[in-house]
């Protein structure tokens, strides 16, 4: 049977999501909860990467088992073979035809900042450090993201994809408490396209780019116009969507 | 010259404020960054000791130093050799009256709680995990902390201290985003005071006590009366106050 799993993780402390040669992943972290729970090595496949410390409030897994477990039943044995930082929020039984990452219909993140002209110890863990931003400014330029375009700009350069085209639904900066939360919803995202927008946002809010420049870049334009690349400790894969959303 | 300084720690890798001779603590970082700074051994006095575990917004500390640094000038400077974890908000020059513990009017403390049947990741480095609470009843009982009381039954067994009275001028529980957060401010704490009111503001959360129990061990009943001392980590010094309040 196939199980779907959502997978809640504090990044801190890990090479990202994939398993790597060196290093320890969200990923290898589940793999060797399943070898314990089943004595079977079963390959755990995510909707997507995350990066080196970038945390997960609800990512979704799916793994194929045999087992007696009831499917619900997979959450809070995997909790109990894994570390305090990595949670299986939920776990159930889906079709053959689920695929964690090739039926995702929606994806959302959220990049948190907070403004400081120092380290705060207990705010710095899940977000970056800025100085002082302008949200308004940010949260019209957010919207520029909104719809079909060709985020060439928005990829770490190197990367190879066979398209640069992604359609953006929902794109935000608004504080919440202490932080700045920039939300953006796609359809799906480029490698680093989320912390390269959430550096051109910062930009924004401090006056060193303006909206016509943004605008420029979303027009197709080379990755070397924007900014720099912000840090993964401020971000989150906030929730996966599919079809059939019961996750 | 009398320097005081604010100081914001993630107590989550320290074994608390003060001392020891086993484990790192916040005095001992703090007093080896003056040494390095000085050349001097330099004895640094908090407001009070945080446990291990315990954080602070804004702990205070007092120490004497000749030096040709300007007041203002040691906070950066501290920081420089201090971990990301800990830093050093201010400083500034204080009369030789001041004295960062005898001169406390008062401190104000959170406890600060999620709920949830399972961890999540994201929400357990500064909170404590509990079941559904019923925050309006454990808001009017916190009222009764309220005022001058005997606060025997919320002092850990063992401690010896010359009087168990102390003054409350505000205790209020409410809803902070995904949290539930216990506010109290008074002229002293008794040890391990706060995560005891926390333990029993829970218990009546989840009806396992009544606010007559409460107001029984409020008029100078034994702390076998009440229930668990909460988690560490769930607990943040958020202010001291002074006569001189620049801090």
């Amino acid at each position: 049977m196939r199980i779907a799993i959502a997978v809640e993780y504090d990044g801190t402390n890990y090479c990202g999501w994939q398993i790597q040669p060196n290093g320890v992943t969200v990923q290898q972290k589940l793999e060797d909860a399943l070898y314990t729970l089943t004595g079977g090595r079963i390959s755990v496949t995510g909707s997507g990467r995350t990066d080196s410390g970038v945390h997960a409030l609800c990512q979704v897994a799916h793994f194929d088992v045999q087992s007696s477990i009831p499917p619900e039943k997979f959450a809070p044995a995997l909790n109990a073979m894994l570390p305090d930082d990595i949670r299986v929020i939920s776990s159930r039984e889906v079709s053959e035809d689920f695929h964690a990452r090739f039926t995702a219909k929606r994806k959302t993140y959220r990049y948190r900042f907070y403004e400081s002209d120092m380290i705060h110890p207990l705010l710095d863990r899940y977000a970056a450090r800025v100085g002082q931003l302008d949200v308004s400014a940010m949260d019209r330029a957010a919207k520029l993201f909104v719809g079909e375009h060709d985020f060439r700009a928005f990829m770490a350069s190197g990367s190879s994809v066979k398209t640069t085209v992604r359609t953006v639904y929902i794109s935000k900066v608004e504080r919440n408490g202490g932080y700045i939360d920039f939300t953006i919803s796609g359809n799906g995202f480029l490698y680093n396209m989320v912390r390269i927008m959430a550096g051109a946002l910062c930009d924004i809010g401090q006056n060193r780019m303006t909206g016509d420049e943004l605008k420029a870049a979303l027009s197709g334009s080379e990755r070397s116009l924007l900014g720099k690349t912000m840090p993964a400790k401020g971000l989150t894969l906030v929730r996966v969507e599919y079809e059939d959303n019961a996750l």
